[in-house]
């Protein structure tokens, strides 16, 4: 019976797995889905073979269209002017057209509770599917590392389905969807931080590369993930080992910039030299640290992976796949207002936003207590980052009412690396501050640091200029 | 003699002085002219009250109209479409109008050498007038110190009789050019010094309150710049002396931002505080070395106002205030073909420049190196060096034809402030190089020259505006 439900769920779900699967939630689901994918390999890859033709690389597949060909198909019967705009390409920019696109679904019967509910399943189902996606690369001999896809994956889907919750909150049973929102933020808030301490290393290696005139990033990050730097090495303070020192400009033979060439020799410029190896032991320090960070939040998903609470969560999840615990009403009840609801929610944000003075190129604001930088986020990005949070809402939002999925914006992809960033240039000034690290480290950091601030302040001039391109479209 | 030379050439040059001193130029002649002071103030301030009703506060004081009647009542007899470009307002963007400009001055019989020597004569009183005011102001207790006026006046004279025997180079005596343009050099190179050091300590202290969260300057520099500040105190390494990092947020009340409110409360936040430590440290050493630097500046300008190499100048200029050496074909020659050759040595050199870049905001380009500084300036300055000077080349030009002197262009401006936040980033850069200083100096110094660096591409990105600008004017 476990057998079947996990095959079902993930192999062939949702169309026939409803009914099999209604009872069977109580119990630990979970633990028996986890040995049944032992099982189906035993039993050979019928199941597998149905995610891997679906795109092996992705982990999510080309999912079958669950919900979208009633509503394309509804589009045309849509008022004229708003009609265009309910097609996916014009919706690339979700911030542009959302008014009519939102007019003109609440205007169709059809965008109700029910789509809600598909919306949800189909989350559920993909959910699931990455879940089974996990297990088969990630339970071998290297874990969850081997299988970043899968776990990005997952979290995606919890993201989705935890954003619909909260949009579409009157819609669904309070206290299931009080019960499961705080786990799917948990969920993917663990499955995230792994990721985001990669993504950081390598923002910041990256960024110490450009600041050094290499233009492009050679081996050095490659090895340094790979974590074989000697942990004492980096910091023989002082003394300028010319080991780490050389191999910052000696593994950049492409650079392009002709005054880097005067850097690369140590012979005939030593203090350019000296002061690489701050660039270096800096890359170094953060390698380090951000890989111990990375490891440790790397047992913590392993950890959460294994642990009953993540078992609830997947029981939870494979329910959905099959039935919505809907309100009585919701079937019938229109999503526009919910959905317009959520959209008047981030207009507001963002016009709390400091946006005259981030139209204005190098306003300086984002290094404004550059010489304080307590290792939380800047106060002043706050704002920021709840418009991010908004806009993603949002366009989860825009996907339940047409039933595709959205690429992220201009808008929204600024605004993502505006947090990126902001959480890039923290651990600059938190690498800062390690006792008794050499000045030339020290010196590189605060570089890098302030360089970070300067991408938040760009990033932030970016987010303004595409929203004053909306502003400024006759469609909006 | 002497005396009356002195007498004629600052009090009432330069109308009736030429005959009086055409022969007086052997022998010391500047001596002459120091004592004159001392016995001037004996013999009643008649030549002094001259300069205090021409402007005591700049030094300068309103300069008789010596050439620019002729040319102003000529201008309309020029032709036509030409015509308003040639009034004083229409120039004060010196890069807008020029070419016009200068076919209208070609067209003109009068813009030839007499207009050079007129420009010249009258720019040599300047500076006589300028040496005056220095030697009755700073002759006292307190010497260079209290006039820097006068010798930003004299700097300003020389800077434009040197660049106007640049520019018209051919109608000169090439003897009499070569000798006096590179003494010309050396006096306003070494009396800008003290200056420079100046505001490049008290950009880098405002930047450091800024970065600080302080958004005005507090008492704090007024302190700094008295030197009162123990020169051990300030590096006492890692145990964070409470002193100066409670004078940096306790000095600044008027703070705008709410949440500098908490970096302010040492007590709630003590990491904030520690790190502005490194601020107030990197504050006391910057201090520290710019001052001295200063005194050496100082010394060094005051050495030079008082060697023969000086004098030597000084009689030279007093004879070029009566008689220019202009070649013999010189007072017939047309002006315009030269200055329209500074126009072209300015706009080929703009061409040269990455403005294309630099009119992309936030191109990351000029902290390109940020980790490799020499304090040599950064070679990706030096072409943008070079337009500054080429520009005051081109704006000294319009000031002989058009006989009146232009204010700065807006790209001008942004072209200063490229110069001084590039020098001030290396300064930074040196600081942070300084023997055994504290890792939190460090960091602060290297956020600060980062800063500075973004200064260096926000002007840029501010003299591709203007430049851009001039370029979609219909008049040019």
């Amino acid at each position: 019976m476990a057998q079947r439900h996990h095959d079902d769920l993930t192999g062939r779900a949702p169309a026939g797995a409803s009914a099999a699967v209604r009872n069977a939630t109580t119990g630990n689901t979970y633990d028996a889905l986890a040995q049944g994918t032992d099982s189906a390999v035993a039993r050979g890859d019928r199941g597998r073979s149905d995610v891997v033709t679906g795109g092996p690389s992705d982990g999510r597949g080309e999912r079958p269209p669950l919900t979208s060909p009633p509503l394309t198909s509804q589009a045309p019967t849509g008022p004229a002017p708003t009609g265009p705009a309910l097609t996916g390409p014009a919706l690339a920019d979700p911030a542009a057209p959302t008014a009519p696109a939102l007019a003109g679904a609440g205007a169709r019967a059809t965008t109700t509770g029910d789509l809600l509910a598909a919306y949800l399943r189909s989350q559920a189902t993909e959910f699931l599917r990455a879940l089974r996606l996990h297990r088969e690369t990630g339970a071998g001999a290297a874990p969850v590392d081997d299988s970043p896809d899968a776990a990005r994956a997952l979290r995606r889907s919890a993201r989705r389905i935890s954003g619909s919750l909260h949009t579409f909150r009157p819609l669904l049973d309070p206290d299931w969807a009080e019960q499961i929102r705080p786990e799917l933020a948990w969920l993917s808030g663990t499955l995230a931080l792994e990721h985001s301490c990669e993504a950081r290393l390598e923002r910041l290696l990256l960024a110490l590369h450009r600041l050094s005139g290499a233009p492009a990033l050679p081996e050095q990050p490659a090895r340094a993930r790979t974590g074989t730097t000697p942990p004492g090495a980096a910091e023989t303070s002082g003394t300028g080992h010319p080991g780490p020192a050389d191999t910052l400009p000696a593994a950049a033979p492409g650079r392009t910039a002709p005054t880097a060439a005067t850097a690369a020799t140590p012979a005939t410029a030593p203090e350019r030299g000296t002061l690489t190896v701050g660039a270096a032991k800096a890359g170094a320090l953060l390698d380090r640290q951000l890989t111990l960070a990375r490891t440790r939040a790397h047992s913590t998903a392993l950890q959460a992976l294994g642990s009953s609470r993540f078992h609830a969560v997947a029981d939870k999840i494979a329910l959905l796949a099959s039935e919505v615990p809907l309100t009585p009403a919701a079937p019938a009840t229109p999503l526009a207002p919910l959905a317009g609801a959520a959209e008047e929610r981030l207009t507001a944000a963002i016009a709390g936003l400091p946006l005259l003075t981030a139209g204005h190129p190098y306003n300086a604001e984002a290094l404004i207590h550059g010489l304080s930088p307590d290792p939380a986020p800047h106060p002043q990005d706050t704002p920021w980052h709840q418009v991010r949070l908004l806009l993603r809402l949002h366009r989860y939002a825009l996907e339940v009412l047409n039933g595709g999925e959205f690429p992220q914006s201009p808008a929204g992809e600024a605004l993502d690396r505006h947090r990126d960033a902001s959480e890039a240039a923290a651990a600059a000034a938190q690498a800062a501050r390690t006792p008794r690290i050499a000045p030339a480290t020290a010196y590189a950091l605060g570089v890098l640091h302030a360089d970070q601030r300067h991408e938040v302040e760009a990033a932030r001039y970016a987010f303004q200029q595409s929203w004053q391109t909306r502003m400024l479209t006759p469609s909006s």
